[in-house]
């Protein structure tokens, strides 16, 4: 006689729909299913046959639809999001001098932080990003309101050598940073970390400092490294190299670091990248309408180095929308090389979500759909027009689908957006108090 | 003592909301209204003077939105929505030879121009595209599909040498559209007009015939003209010199021509196609995807070339939506000339909709709201957290709206969406057709 499998309780099973896993072998499963609990997924396989294995206390159908992990947004400034569209179309100099640099020593304040990052968790939910990394000042705002909405960050704490709106200099950023770390390592959803802006703005010894204090707490620095040509002169004409070369003769590339941008990049750069372990991340739209250049993705992949994606702030994209920047991947890679091979759809679909999470330091715990991983993922409605007919579940995701397709949410087993509400956030307090930012920055403007 | 002004009965008001009417000037008029009669425009202006004046039969409240011009989608391919995401990521030749044309062939019946073009233009009326262009087979069927959702549209014949699902060479497709033409000349909506595929598909003396024959009912003339490098050499090998000066040769560039992607023309080129005013139409999504290169946007404007916008066909791109077009017209440009000044919003607005109809040569009619233009107008919502806060209505259609964003659309003063609700298509009978034929195509693909 054939043993009956014992039924285990879980919290949530998400039954059927088109399961695209992204773990190492790209695994889709048709009519699949995931069960959670305790925040953690339990199992990923055929809905019959965890139907059979699971009793759920909560289950979300998701037939007829495609079910993938959370996107990763892995490079932005969620608060800048108040900053959104406020001068596009200029110079990059002149857009940050004459307008974010001002505008942000005049308007950033810990409240700005604060309504800026809950519209920008908004804005993620909304759109299938579960986790974010973030550099921005006032940082603990940022930590409160990801904690709020339930999403997951590495929030970086802003570290700049000239004052900033939240610190004089280095040595009270740096205290800022410790108390930051200390107030929140440990924290299941929010990883505190560091976040020295540049090479050209952050000095050798404040940057060493950062890293060793970060060290101290195992926590993760997140910078900008080769984003633009200005970049590369002014790291040039003070340190003579280039800025990779620079971070490695100071000895601080390594598995806690993560680069955004890593535009202007050569070979030896992309080698010495992928050995020291560091995470990259892509941020294409940004880099595109800031005339940055074209970050040399195909070779990095091809290196072994941890590529993520990004969006950037808001300021300069203007928008915090994974579907629309794996497009965006997915075609300028294409266009710049020439070959329509490059970067295909599975591979944006990875750095959207497990390539992210690698280029982060947090792989081992998500960008996945597999046993043991952090639950974080979201169901997509494929019944609009762009979906008809569907051949292919990645491609869709990656060349057709809209963020507005985004139906459910969940972050560490739990459900932020249920049939598109929100569940979590106070949508109308939000925009009420976007609204009055948006108005004082305005009049300064004008 | 003041005369009171006559009230005028209009059929349609459109009260509030930013009115970007995009005419010469770009003027913005804030919490504007347009009135509408007979299917045209009667007046655009302040919603307090048009509230006074104007008393309508049906009114549409727009406050608190954005108002523009419908969209012109000015080159795609409507059917080819069937073969949407069949094969990414592969090689043009290979894409065209290996799957598009066996495809075609295998599957391409009036039934399948029927039903994908209903599904286009579900996507099109959905994202706020009022008109295109199209160029394909069985094209009585795209007028017919056309006619009945209520859209505007340039249906354009396909005339090729070699044999196609249509016809069995160009004689009887030469017949096949003088039929076309016959039929269907003078509709309010949709102008017939014939598309002779390209220089490397159509040979010089059917590409005369088929310009005579157009000139016989004044209809226009869609063509491709320099997508890639492969057709380059193509033409080059054959005639000895580039599509453009092929064409300005054989006496084609005329102001009923509009040619599609000009990805790879040089100054010169350029020049004879400003001079010839012919209209040129930019497909960045599908030339960024293919590989193609990127068309020299900037330096055709410069030359007083009318440039449109379109998103190709669905099979290269992979939707229909302008929106994400603009967008991605925006970004190309400042990258691949390394100038964050290039091609800006503004502009980008006017492609895909001036501009677009300027390229087809209807620009008197349609592409502004203005009055005595035809009324084809969307109204986009801005309740979403991507349209806070918003500091240019301009700025945030072209960067950070999203095509579920649209509202209402009207083409020729009749509502075809309202409240995001179709008017006049029936969706459940176009799905599941739709699901028949992509099953279909699956297992021919298995």
């Amino acid at each position: 006689m054939r043993k009956q499998p014992t039924v285990e309780s879980v919290d949530l099973l998400v039954l059927g729909g088109t399961v695209l896993t992204v773990d190492a072998r790209d695994t889709v499963v048709s009519d699949g299913a995931v069960a959670i609990r305790d925040g953690a997924i339990v199992e990923v396989g055929p809905r019959s046959k965890l139907e059979r294995r699971f009793r759920a206390r909560r289950s979300i159908d998701a037939r007829g639809r495609i079910v993938l992990p959370g996107f990763v947004n892995a490079h932005t400034h969620a608060a800048m999001t108040l900053l959104r569209g406020v001068r596009d179309d200029v110079l990059l100099m002149t857009w940050l001098e004459k307008y974010m640099f001002p505008l942000e020593r005049r308007f950033v304040t810990r409240e700005f932080v604060r309504w800026g990052t809950r519209l920008a968790c908004w804005e993620m939910i909304a759109s299938g990003t579960t986790t974010f990394a973030d550099g921005y000042f006032f940082e603990e705002e940022v930590a409160r309101a990801v904690d709020e909405a339930g999403l997951r960050v590495i929030a970086g704490q802003g570290i700049f050598d000239v004052p900033t709106p939240d610190s004089n200099g280095a040595a009270e950023g740096l205290a800022r940073g410790e108390r930051f770390l200390s107030d929140w390592t440990g924290h299941p959803r929010v990883t505190p970390a560091l976040a020295p802006h540049a090479c050209y703005t952050v000095g050798p010894r404040t940057f060493q400092k950062t890293v060793g204090l970060a060290a101290r707490f195992e926590a993760p620095v997140l910078t900008h490294v080769s984003e633009s040509d200005g970049e590369l002169a002014m790291v040039s004409e003070r340190y003579g190299t280039t800025p990779v070369r620079h971070l490695a003769a100071l000895g601080l590339l390594g598995p806690s670091l993560t680069a955004a941008h890593c535009v202007r990049v050569d070979e030896e750069e992309i080698a010495l990248l992928a050995a020291g372990v560091v995470g990259v991340v892509h941020c294409p739209e940004s880099n595109m309408k800031l005339a940055s250049g074209v970050a040399p993705v195909p070779e990095m992949l091809a290196a072994g180095a941890r590529v993520g994606l990004g969006t950037d702030g808001a300021a300069s994209n203007n928008d915090l929308d994974m579907i629309g920047e794996m497009g965006s991947a997915a075609r300028v890679h294409k266009v710049a090389s020439l070959d329509p091979t490059a970067v295909p759809a599975r591979v944006v679909l990875r750095m959207a979500t497990q390539g992210g999470a690698d280029a982060l330091h947090v792989g081992e715990r998500i960008g996945s759909l597999e046993t043991g991983k952090r639950a974080d993922l979201i169901v997509l409605d494929i019944s609009g027009p762009n979906a008809l007919p569907l051949f292919d579940p990645t491609s869709h995701v990656v060349y057709s689908a809209r963020s507005d397709a985004v139906q459910t949410v969940v972050v560490e087993g739990k459900v932020l957006m249920d049939r598109r509400r929100l569940r979590t956030l106070d949508t109308k307090e939000i925009r009420n108090q976007v609204t009055r930012f948006g108005r004082r920055i305005r009049s300064a403007l004008a």
